[in-house]
């Protein structure tokens, strides 16, 4: 209940705030609540509580309709668990923040987009595969050091990525919207694409999935790169044309290594699951054991800022309060 | 023929240097040989040529026992295309000179390491494993962020891998023979061993096959490990006792990445080959499309060497003239 703090004092209500989780277990991680603070345990499809929730975390990974089970609930801010917010807006109700998770996957994610670069260049794929066949088939495989790697996007996965490259004596190339020099160099623009892929030995797509980054990947930018060049795709499916890529595999003129797809999950009968040359993981990104700490100090993180009547950090979308 | 430069100018003696390469391949790529050097084809089982050979490059990667071909010639110098030299000693004839390939293979092997590290940690195995079937089986893997990477020996591979991991956020743990200190910090001798390997995630082994570390992973090191810890061996199979490593991973007590193993190449019917948490590549180590321009500046460099008068680079076995 509202409590008026006495006089003479600075003038302060105190409600005690309502943080939903959307699972025992995290709400097992975390410290016991504050005074002043509730923890219940509310997802997606639970029924109203009939409270006013002041933070609902959201599980990991949810499809953007799910999102139609916050009509059941009052809630000021939702916090999610993941990175991208592709297809959220149409499904949040009106009145409510969103924040999406910054500093939790960007590290993971730029650890799979190495993992997946260099299984790819030094034939992890092909000696797993022949592993069941007791197959040891020594080859030659083109190594990372003294590639040029093409990197779509300079956010915090793009920046994860350009760290974890730098020690493995690649060329690094750098492209995002629009043309900039940074700390470390250039980073060129969206325009110059068409002139930078030829170079590339390695496309790295680390984009959020937007109007402008849908289907960046197509037949026009894949006819671009020389033979034998491999796509890695951190982001989201959608910025690859599936049939343009599968064509482009099957003909034998490059490679992929997709931690993302479009559809997905990718079906079963789907012709990228077996092409030669493509590794597919599925959406692993940042889900790493690293990941759970840091939804919590994210959790924690917002719940001290309502406290202390803050502005949530990291809201996409709505207005965040005061 | 020796041939005596005019008095008045420095008294050198001057001869054709013969340089015997492998293949036409190399030959081809080097430069034509310089004034006074001749390049000849020549590899072990082929007969004698019937001339002193003052560098004679090996093949890559040959079984030791293949270096009775050399009592074949007269050789100065032998130059190996790789970086170990274990066994090469009961073969190799009284007199000559056999330098190992230093320079050529450190950054491959190191990133090979972390391919291996890093496939494992994220799952990149068992997602290849699974796209034959078609399979979306998303879980949650360790990663490397946070770990613990405990690498064993800090020579030529060592340093290229304590390079490479330095961005990914682990706690790395460096054992040498001896223990001391270095620019980057401290080297654990391996009297310390039996203490560390508790705390490690990963071990990452990296020192050359000697009398010493043969076995060096064996039952009782493998009982220091905590429940599913990564052992990777990018050294030499003999590292490692295969047995005890088949009968550790059976028991699903942890997993393993192997580019090399004990026998090599591993037979088709090796347990090894299938057992759960295996990773396994056919001793790809150095061998990337980088591998052969480092190997003609090695050659380069030792005819340069030769024609000074200069004692040949990484002399491992018999003396350096002059």
């Amino acid at each position: 209940m509202p409590r008026l703090v006495a006089p003479g004092s600075v003038s302060v209500v105190e409600r005690t705030l309502v943080i939903a989780l959307p699972d025992a277990d995290i709400a097992g991680r975390l410290p016991p609540p504050p005074h002043g603070v509730r923890f219940i345990v509310w997802d997606l499809g639970d029924p109203d509580p009939g409270v006013t929730i002041d933070l609902l975390v959201l599980r990991y990974m949810i499809p953007p309709a799910e999102l139609r089970g916050l009509d059941a609930v009052t809630a000021r801010v939702v916090q999610s668990q993941t990175l991208g917010f592709d297809g959220v807006r149409e499904y949040l109700p009106s009145g409510m923040v969103y924040c999406n998770a910054v500093e939790v996957h960007e590290a993971s994610t730029g650890e799979l987009a190495l993992a997946l670069m260099l299984a790819s260049q030094r034939g992890i794929g092909e000696a797993v595969a022949a592993q069941p066949r007791g197959e040891w088939a020594h080859a030659q495989h083109p190594g990372l050091a003294g590639k040029t790697v093409l990197l779509i996007g300079v956010g915090g996965v793009g920046r994860e990525i350009e760290k974890r490259v730098a020690p493995f004596d690649a060329r690094l190339v750098r492209i995002a919207r629009s043309a900039r020099t940074d700390g470390r160099g250039r980073v060129h623009g969206m325009d110059s694409l068409a002139a930078l892929l030829p170079e590339a030995d390695i496309v790295v797509l680390a984009v959020p999935l937007a109007s402008d980054t849908r289907h960046l990947v197509d037949t026009e930018f894949l006819a671009l790169l020389h033979p034998g060049a491999l796509v890695v795709n951190v982001a989201r499916g959608g910025v690859v044309d599936t049939a343009a890529l599968v064509d482009w595999l099957a003909a034998g003129r490059g490679r992929a290594a997709l931690d993302v797809t479009d559809p997905e999950p990718l079906p079963a009968d789907h012709p990228l699951w077996t092409l030669p040359g493509a590794i597919i993981t599925p959406h692993l990104g940042g889900h790493t054991d690293a990941m759970t700490g840091r939804v919590d100090r994210v959790v924690l993180e917002q719940v001290r800022r309502l406290r202390a009547g803050a502005p949530p950090l990291n809201a996409v979308f709505g207005v965040p309060f005061p």
